[in-house]
């Protein structure tokens, strides 16, 4: 499991987009990871709330290295689509996208995620967004 | 149609996102909007392609502002939900992400979207990713 | 809620094509409505699986009703898209579809519902399908 | 192609949910298949309307076909995934399917469909349902 958080961390690291977003790396579990991404007038779209982009950007990354803890040896993980809803406007002081493993095959992997808005010191979230997304495993 | 061109124009301006993502306005018609991104390294996934993300984010507001050429007058548009299918790897010099409106009602507008990647100075190009969303129409 | 769980009979025994799959009403519940269907070949695939748009038909009934027990008073349910993963062939002796509410507005809500296979008499199963869905509230 | 019209022909009637449906395989060509359903009571929802269900199974089939005529020799194709947008009532005598490869690859393709109503006696129709759909080609 050091080993996945290592691999994880690394691959991630080697993503610019999320270096370019303000994302950060939060939780590495079996099936599970957790993208923190702080808010800023660089994420928003017209009315001053977070992009549907950003949103999707953080959420994408969690559920392809949720499907990557659980792909097979020596292969990379590639999004092959993903569909979100918007529940309500993305609005907060930062957001945490957490993608899950609901199932993984030998060449593909479907996962669900969600982006949790907190607005405020305290633990209390509201879900702005789900993902439905399949991730395919290839031979790095 | 002027009209039209200068209040997307302004509401694209306040698209803090697509500053950061460097992306640029680049048609705006009845029904059908472009938006184009140059590719740098600020945009990438871990293999140095362009992150899902990111060729995302320019087709969502692509989509959306076509949307907004159809919407109702004194409404705005927001995205309710989008799916995105990626063909291939998003390996380009820069790309364009062509937004169209296949439908709109009252409330709401389903609209079509591709990004197309051009990896030389020509015209051609490969279209990297297909979208197909909703956006729903609220009064500003 | 007996009233609401009438409605929702009603309307289902309203619902031409559940008859036709030989698909029957489960359960009813705030928010959660389930949807049985026994399997036959008049429902398969080339394979003799359960056909996607078989299974696709009972989840969406599902979801569908869980939002109508979340709708606002006087209103019916339409769906305004769903997208479903496919995770496993869809083999069983029946099926139990399971939508739920994940977010109810005014005009809309979000629901997300799976469809789970039996094999045996036992209550083991597997889950083939995943929905997302967006159902729209419309005066009946 | 012969060969393909004929081979697409014995899969269709191997589905045993299009015979339950009364759907109709109504062309096939390189990369596009159509499926036709008349209209009948038997697929209704509980407004009288065609079901968002029936309108999918039609669409998905037509798709898979689609794929399957642009799929490596020996190979079946199943469903992967799809996304749905209903866009108006499915009100029609008669409705057609259209599906189209977007893309294909060695393990998999990309589909869109859609759905139209026919009215009357004459060639108008409406777009009921636009679908995007991905599909894996697996050895037979």
């Amino acid at each position: 499991m050091d080993d996945l958080q290592e691999r994880v961390g690394r691959s991630f690291a080697a993503q610019g987009l999320m270096e370019t977003l303000g994302a950060r790396l939060a939780r590495v579990a079996e099936g599970e990871v957790w993208i923190e991404l702080p808010f800023s007038g660089a994420l928003s779209q017209q009315q001053g709330y977070a992009h549907a982009g950003a949103v999707t950007s953080i959420v994408d990354s969690a559920c392809g290295y949720a499907a990557f803890t659980r792909a097979p040896e020596g292969c990379e993980v590639v999004t092959a689509e993903f569909k979100v809803n918007f529940l309500r406007p993305a609005i907060g002081r930062h957001f945490l996208a957490v993608g899950r493993v609901a199932h993984a095959g030998r060449t593909m992997g479907v996962c669900t995620g969600e982006v949790r808005a907190f607005t405020g010191e305290d633990e209390n979230y509201k879900v702005v967004a789900l993902m439905q997304a399949t991730m395919v495993f290839v031979k790095s």
